[in-house]
């Protein structure tokens, strides 16, 4: 884990010639019918166990074809105990699998909580001597609290090796309601940005990116073109490619010109692509994820990774 | 659950006579020695067992004296799967107490991912026909995102007759990093008060306050006197009393006149007021809470509760 965050992302996106990113949100009535008859009874238990089959075998399926994946917090919770243990295995075996993790929690909190947080994650012998209890390579986290807020974070994941992923403009219809207010004549999400910039300028690695990286969704193509001139050394997450309705061209001006810069992630547009009752979803999953690499070298500088 | 989640708060404030909060933010080294000395090994699983047995205890001693309690779910999560059934416990236990639960998560997502975070702790039968996991009478959440990533977790809160409180004005020292930034003559945090405004609005109980409540630090109190005069009608939940640094006189603000309409949260200035060793700290806790609910009723309209 000494290598720097950046530079590990980057190893990982020209070792596999994409940065696809896919996002594991099981969800229940998303799940391949084969997974949701055989564990029956509805049981907070019975889902994790679905939920957990189901992503470990998209992992297989996955972890020869992209460089990262990005587990969704909120719906191993909802199954209680048993979801937080399946999520446990998932980390794991995307982690033997040579995945960069990027766990998708969005956590924010201040002092010793916000420690607690970023050391559930990134421990390696924390305040408590305790190990993370669920270890990612990187987490999001959102930034309403300010600066002391963000800097347990990033001070955990430094000692870790790993990165942070700040929101900054996040995918969904109505993110502008706050995000897009004119701040002293910047919108909201500008600061925000530029706050980013400065955390990750702290520690860059040989790619010449930091470890503080930024949230900023593919379904607003300005936003997203504006946010990569004003950061340029910022690494980018971007949500929101595929299902929720963003294309490879809206998500171009993410990338540096050679093709670095950003992880793209699709989640439903690759782990639900499929009828539900389709016996051979892994085969799905696999041509759903190949036809978005696809997809977005032709559209996107992301091809100039393949070698 | 039918009565109004607000309603159902005022009851509790009057049956006890204060609007005290005590929360539950248990962290190893500011347990009592008694049970750090019986629960060995510092593994998760241990530290769990030790939170949960802490928290059961000083719910039995708060139970009789306070309305609210309000478990930090970080610290439960650090321990893994053993921690979160521990959290699970002490919420049941609270509720067998009588006691009105916040679960101070600060949780934000989108769409699907929201509605999963809400209902871990709020459904009753949920989108997969799952009950909350960790079910509880509230939940904080983080308003970046906009109104449609606030809506799943109102929506869901609504079913179950529970409340929401949005992080407005929080109460670290950098709060104002984004919160204070001047957008169209407004401080940001101005923009998210009256969005709460809004949103409780739309649903408000017997006592004129509605379900959708504001987290606003007690360490800032010019900030806490400007919101509440903004927005009369949304009940408050103000961290930062106590070991954070807020006085009773700073929050006095917080309350309308009849000494209704906010929640005064104090954590470690209650469960960690005592030395190490202390062999008696479940007495030293009684006394922790009475002392501040004299403290608060002297100086705040709190008192006025008290028939």
């Amino acid at each position: 884990m000494s290598e720097h965050f950046a530079d590990r992302v980057l190893s990982a996106c020209r070792a596999k010639g994409n940065s696809l990113c896919v996002g594991l949100d099981p969800r229940w009535d998303l799940l391949p019918g084969q997974l949701r008859h055989a564990y029956t009874g509805l049981t907070p238990e019975s889902i994790a166990g679905a939920f957990e089959e189901f992503c470990l075998r998209v992992l297989d399926v996955v972890a020869p074809l992209v460089p990262v994946v990005k587990p969704q917090s909120a719906f191993f919770e909802a199954c209680g105990p048993s979801g937080m243990l399946a999520l446990q295995r998932v980390l794991g075996r995307a982690r033997e699998r040579g995945l960069i993790t990027i766990l998708d929690s969005k956590r924010n909190d201040i002092a010793s909580t916000a420690m607690a947080y970023a050391d559930a994650v990134f421990a390696v012998g924390g305040s408590e001597g305790l190990q993370a209890v669920w270890p990612a390579d990187a987490m999001t986290i959102n930034p309403y609290l300010g600066r002391d807020a963000v800097e347990p974070f990033l001070e955990s994941a430094r000692n870790a090796g790993a990165g942070v992923f700040v929101l900054v403009r996040t995918s969904n219809k109505g993110a502008g309601q706050f995000q897009d207010l004119d701040c002293a004549g910047k919108p909201l999400y500008r600061h925000v940005a530029e706050a980013v910039a400065a955390w990750s300028a702290e520690n860059t690695g040989r790619c010449g990116l930091g470890d503080v990286g930024a949230v900023v969704g593919a379904t607003h193509p300005p936003e997203l073109a504006l946010i990569r001139q004003w950061v340029p050394d910022v690494l980018f997450l971007v949500p929101g490619y595929g299902a929720q309705g963003g294309s490879a061209s809206d998500i171009a001006a993410a990338f540096r010109g050679d093709g670095t810069g950003a992880i793209v992630n699709s989640s439903r547009g690759i782990t639900a692509s499929f009828p539900a009752e389709e016996p051979h979803w892994e085969q799905a999953i696999g041509r759903a994820a190949r036809a978005a690499i696809d997809d977005l070298a032709r559209d996107t500088r992301m091809g100039r990774l393949r070698r």
